[in-house]
């Protein structure tokens, strides 16, 4: 693997970000056509905390923490670093030291598809991070790979610059070029889902404010009573 | 599959529901003979909190919630949501806003064989869900499926009206027909577990409380010292 | 497996392991240079809490724990004990009562590879564990197995009185032989560290602190502005 | 769990077993409406081999046999050993002896949602075998369970007397009342399958036979050309 | 996830395909600088095959191939399907059918990221097939995807047109703009390949051949002989 | 991980090594109390080949095959390569390169807890190897680690010189200085069984062979026919 780093990566705007910061994972997903979800491996090692930063991208060799490295010098203000390996590890590869020195550099988070450590080192600090595994397992820095470029994430394609979201229901990324578009969709969703709230605290039923019910005839879906369902045999 | 939404279905006593309730899921599933424990991968999204009703359960198709809807009108108080899927699916198919519907419902809590996502809406709302995942990942209303057939959750046959219980110790379904003798069998055994917490704490062993000593030496097993051990070769 | 309970075990000295307790899983890994960490499998059932001990080992049977009971007689003031079975099982083959004659002995803690369960009552009783599973699935008392015997958990090797220490990033071993040369090691790994926190702080980078700038271009690892990058077709 | 063995148990008849014999897995799993799959962690340690039969059903503790050799007693000619145990193991429950004596019965073969082992011997022996896991780890005989009562393997119910079939793909349930109509439809779904077959091989696409065009279209999705598209930004 | 099917996609040369096709797995994953490998769930159904093709790309709704049958029109002579979900899936999503209609169309194999059915038929028919898992499980055709866009699996993007290298070994992609120099590189691989297998039939060792001795060495790796390593009380 | 390479490792004799291979490896497993088997995730690539040899051990950093090419030159006739690593890997360590270089040195196979490529050519050589996973993705030569300490593998504990013995069941370990007792038992246990076959063949059960019939009354175990069970509600 040659390896590269990439300098003075594109990045969304930052007025954009932070309006996608004001709606959860779940609703920025759905707002996109339900896309963008990195796997559900990706959990936050902390409880109750929404971030979005602009990607800053690592390509690592398993069980080597060297490109971390490089990326801190590539990382600004409102950045959110997010690492992957060539393949499998849950090796913890970052700790307190890195997420102290990217907090200086005003990065807001980090998602890794490999390990962490200090873990509630990383808690007290306050450094949001979404990780695959929890391993003290050191690294060491014997191999290059790549910052800013692409990279893969279970189905998803993260590219330097777009915008990660993350809340305790995973992670998601917006396409830079669409963080605008998301962000307008996702407040629009939010305000439906605001009605859909509301009417179901009322007693309206889905079945009824979706027109389900027709759909569940279409589908052949019927109603029976238990007492005449058993009678056929198909009770328990 | 052709689909069917079970109506009136039976359910547990209250009364005996509430006096499951009384009980940790260990209590109650050794009390049955230690059975009915449903599969450790259903993990509650909440912690602290114990609940207890009777099962109305979904048998949906993968990344597809629409018989969730059907089920939420064939839900009543005292009631909680069991859903599974024909085949294994991560898919976040239950928010917050279903747990809003159920909540007006009286509806206790849910437990789910694939995703949930609104986790932290969940914990704020207060309801209590148990699932095999945390997902952002959103689901289509297209298929078919059933509501109110018995379904299976890895070894175990959960039946309409049965009775679940939760903690965070996972989750146990007593059929409904025992759930009498359940609660009874469990509160017997609470009293006993509790004649044996007081003589742990005034220092008896298990060895002697429960007569194991006889056993180990019918089994073979025999007291070496570590020294004696060593020397003949077997320690490191 | 014939089985043998093995008395009389040596043991760490108490001041080495309590010099241990003083660091984190990840320090003491470290300072052993990268030795001794147990699979990450092994997850804290509370947060916040670290622990040393020196083992007291079990190899049971899956689904039985006889042998721990055996164990907890060999159990005493400073140990830790340490469960793992023929054959991978996440039966709860351990619970709050084992945890109340434990703590009558001064037992500091437990670590399982299988299932604990009564963990909201392990928390409250303040008695730190980490387990591979959470299963309410209870456990008979029918076949042998040996205590303080080396036992393999992972890739590590635990004998009888070697210190385990363990936090939220998991669980390391350190032979009894080198629990003094490990508390050095890693109090020197502490103070190491936290000279890189300031100068973190201040803003100097890994790159320059650890001379990794050289290491790169060795590596044949290039930086590229992305504009140019992008020209060579390589960007997405 | 108290046990129990029940005699006399109900099977399909053998003409229709015979007759589900002539179809595969995935067809009649298709023909009962897509349901009755076992789960997919149930492998064959054979190929090319197909074989149905009436099941015995057997629940056991992990580790421990001993209710195998009570199942032996109760199976016959044509049935079909399923073997499930009260928590994930991977233990290898049975062997080449166990076949043995099963062949002398004219039993027709083995699912086990555990572990096998002299897998060679069975290839030679021709004991069609599905399962979990393959396995050397011993068993002891020790702990009572059930034969012939309902078990649960993932999300299906099998019942004493209920056909199994296994092939390459796995392995489906028919219940016994419905195995009748289960070879029927399975039989006209080849029918089925032949035309298509040849409409295929003809040229014909699925696009055309299945009538998908108007769905697609219904559905939003459209056509683009890679140059348009690459236009559009969104290629890569 | 609106959906689009893109027509006319750039295609490797042909010439180049068949030049990798003459390489393994292997070899050309290591000759691209070790990239491009799919991830390890990807398995053959068959063994001792291996094929080269240019990738048409599916993204699919888990549980649902209608934009399968979308993709066979957009396939053609020497292409390799390459099929994703929007979620993990084990659902067998292809089977003899589909494989009738694509030999038809001159399309050399299938790798999809989910599962596969019919695969004795398969077998049978000579087409290769590499897939994440083996099930029966039918699937259905009501919700849209996207045909040649860019896909993820694991860490590597899939674009249309791409080269999709498979043998028992696992899955490479080749970027469609490098085949040729992978391709070269591959060939120049195997040349070095087969001095150095020369040399090991000879009895050169690899720590000789490729200079380790001094890596090992300023490694601070030592040599000690078992007596001498037993007596430092590090033996076992 | 400092590292260390020890030479003139002690080896089980020959003759037993031989002796062993004579017989299979859950004959083995069993004939030493049900101790020494490796976890299962190890598997053939191989079908129908049985080998033992001693081991030389390899302890290697995940992604990395520096050591394995130390290990080469400690390596000789009738030794049996054993691979483990740090922390988790699938990474493809090991290929036809090594296999051939080994051959030349009487080495009998390998086992390795990590990944092998070039399996197809493996199967060619005929150099018998079980793997954890099958995987192309490349190593580097960068981090040293140790050649012939003891390892743990799974639950077991693998040192220099013991006997490792594979076949398709999965592989066990014979400490060296137990390889003749464990040669002599496993051939008492091949008789055994002899016998015990001829009886299953001859229709005796294994409820009357083994005297289990006790067992089953004494655990409480009771026969009920089906009508009557099902009569108690108790059937399906």
């Amino acid at each position: 693997m040659s390896g590269v780093i990439v300098t003075h990566q594109p990045r969304a705007e930052t007025k954009d970000v932070d309006a996608l910061a004001g709606c959860g994972v779940a609703t920025v997903h759905e707002a996109m056509g339900r896309t963008g979800l990195l796997p559900t491996r990706l959990r936050p090692v902390q409880q109750g905390v929404r971030v979005a930063g602009t990607a800053v991208t690592v390509l690592s060799w398993p069980g080597d923490n060297l490109m971390i490295h490089a990326a801190v010098e590539q990382c600004g203000e409102g950045d959110l670093l997010v690492v992957t390996t060539t393949s499998p590890s849950t090796d913890g590869m970052f700790g307190e030291l890195f997420a102290t020195a990217l907090r200086r550099r005003g990065v807001r988070g980090l998602v890794i598809d490999a390990g962490v450590r200090d873990t509630q080192e990383l808690r007290e600090l306050g450094f949001p991070t979404w990780a695959a595994a929890v391993s003290a397992q050191g690294t060491v820095k014997a191999t290059g790979g790549s910052v800013n470029v692409p990279v893969a994430i279970g189905g998803q394609i993260v590219r330097p610059g777009d915008v990660i979201l993350a809340d305790d229901d995973g992670v998601v990324v917006v396409p830079r070029e669409k963080a605008r578009e998301a962000a307008e969709a996702s407040q629009a969703r939010e305000t439906k889902e605001a009605a859909s709230r509301a009417a179901f605290q009322d007693g309206q039923l889905g079945l009824d404010r979706y027109g389900l019910r027709e759909k569940l005839a279409q589908l052949g879906v019927s109603y029976v009573s238990y007492e005449e369902h058993a009678r056929d045999g198909a009770g328990a």
